[in-house]
């Protein structure tokens, strides 16, 4: 079978390139796929542990038909970003945080899981051998998507008996392009995600659930939806691929990580941030109520970074926030991004430069 | 990357085979993965119809480390099974019925779906194109596994731009080896679906969210899991990959599709036969409470047929029920067997012949 995506594929390469930089149109990235010349990939036997991976060319993989990625959703993702600083250093955000959380979502799915120290090295080599696919200071980052999926063959539902981890990289721009805010509907029929689910881990089982929900909303006008608990359907818990934060006074809330939604790195990151600033932060059930009576709605996620909603639609019911200069989400995303593209001194250990010589 | 299988790694192939037979150990046949010599595989673009495919080797595909299948979880498999009969044809069970739920999968996934036509004329093929691995007759069946898989490169969550639809097979015997009747553990602490997700489809994404209770099970020496509804925690739902019915007197009950739990062609087929017996079926909740006071307790799938259930433990409670030749589902399991093995004539229309002029 062909490739389904060829490397020159994207509307957003140009003709050339130069030794620095690929040939992208750099103005014009969005949250699209642009291959990159290379990806990580790493196999391991059940039971054993994951030693040894290499950069290959980026291209399609070979897979088992028989395989639970393939059959039984046994998988896992998680996104990161990369990003080039005005001194030309490349500074990875919080990559131990996302090697954590894959462990714990391995744990739950029953997979192999890569060490820390595996999972972050291999990124790192990811992003090197990408680096002219970082974009320039102040267009984008560089997406890392780490996989870690069930590849070796079996028939019946059980872990697999292989599992392969890989890495690849996508230059990207905003993920929502509506420019003051997004349009959130709840949806009040479906839900996410169930206790004792696998809501609370990156599984690639808690998003083709969401996808009809989304494309219908998007139909509607709407940027995203935003999901209520299974259990009492009466409490917010995240939209569709992004968490979310009201604010109300200097009150800062979001929903607690209890299981059923996903523990946020770019979520731990603006809680602290708002600390940081005076603001109180609580981890706590919200209601649909107080986010029907919030001053400020904002949404935060490695793809989405921290971005206001404007509005928020319940059955009939549309309610408008602040946003703008105003807007508190306004403030934590110019923190948190000065910190990511080292603007401002990474005080907290958040940053790891890929090549520490440099730094 | 090496292909995770080779066609001949199964322990269950011996060295010769001949014209009419495949080289396998028909007598030791379990539900393992053996490879055939040919798979069916067809694509098509999301908007577009499924309008050819082909048999190729069985081997492994090439896919886009970018495709929804491998991040987002977008897939649904179906499995059916064929029969040689003492009169050497080879008998499909329903197939129609797997290419009707396929399409309401599709639906819930926001996938191109593959017409009822054409899934069953492809399903016809990858029998026809693997005649030597249908068992004997009494020795088992040919396992057929069709894929729908959203396939095209995408990076953010929404539906894939292209679809792969494959089929494979192995033959297999029985899926539990326990020869007097399954133990099953219920799960008071994990769910397998919640109202408004997939439960009621056969997405991947069912399947790996409930292998870590299966494993949990099996090493405390089950043989598989019952899950209770989310909502309300007190009613039955279905086994990890089966549905159940419970036996009291002349009514047999069985969850109802409501949308949590899968709509089993078995279970409908069972329903069926059941009632020709004089028995009364009800599709309806049925509460723990009910099962633990039931007579008889069994579980249907394409893959285990009709079990029966021999013990169920719910917290610290154990149950033993009627199971052997008096048990009701010693009985459906047999006049099901009959009719799928063409032991006696199909009167419901059931049965699809793969070549109709030999039938």
């Amino acid at each position: 079978m062909a490739p389904s995506v060829q490397p020159s594929s994207s509307p957003l390469r140009t003709s050339e390139g130069d030794e620095k930089y690929a040939n992208v149109k750099w103005e014009e990235l969005g949250f699209s796929l642009i291959p990159t010349d290379c990806m990580y990939v790493a196999k391991c036997r059940q039971g054993e542990s994951f030693t040894e991976g290499k950069i290959v060319p980026y291209g399609d993989i070979s897979i088992s038909p028989c395989c639970p990625i393939l059959n039984y959703g046994q998988g896992l993702f998680e996104g990161l970003k990369a990003y080039r600083t005005e001194d030309d250093r490349i500074l990875i955000f919080r990559p131990h945080e996302n090697a954590l959380r894959m462990q714990d979502g391995a744990e739950r799915l029953c997979m192999a899981q890569p060490s820390v120290e595996f999972f972050v090295e291999a990124v790192k080599q990811t992003v090197l051998a990408n680096k002219k696919w970082v974009p320039p200071p102040g267009k984008g980052a560089l997406y890392i998507r780490p996989l870690l999926i069930g590849s070796g063959a079996i028939l019946g539902v059980a872990p697999a008996p292989e599992y392969t981890f890989l890495i690849y990289a996508s230059p990207v721009g905003d993920y929502h392009k509506a420019s003051s805010g997004l349009n959130l509907r709840v949806d009040h029929k479906s839900h996410r995600a169930h206790s004792g689910g696998t809501g609370g881990v990156k599984s690639c089982t808690n998003y083709s659930p969401v996808v009809k929900s989304l494309v219908e909303a998007k139909s509607s006008g709407f940027s995203d939806v935003l999901f209520l608990d299974a259990a009492t359907g009466r409490n917010i818990e995240e939209a569709s691929a992004c968490n979310i934060f009201i604010v109300k006074g200097n009150i800062v809330s979001t929903p607690p990580t209890s299981g059923t939604i996903l523990p946020g790195i770019t979520r731990k990151s603006i809680s602290e941030l708002a600390r940081d600033i005076g603001y109180q932060v609580q981890e706590r059930d919200v209601s649909v109520d107080e986010l029907l009576e919030a001053d400020e709605v904002f949404c935060t996620g490695t793809a989405v970074v921290v971005k206001a909603v404007e509005t928020v639609t319940f059955h009939d019911k549309k309610v408008k926030y602040r946003t703008g200069k105003e807007a508190l989400s306004k403030k934590l995303h110019s923190m948190l991004t000065s910190i990511q593209t080292g603007l401002v001194e990474d005080t907290k250990g958040w940053m790891v430069d890929i090549d520490p010589c440099q730094g």
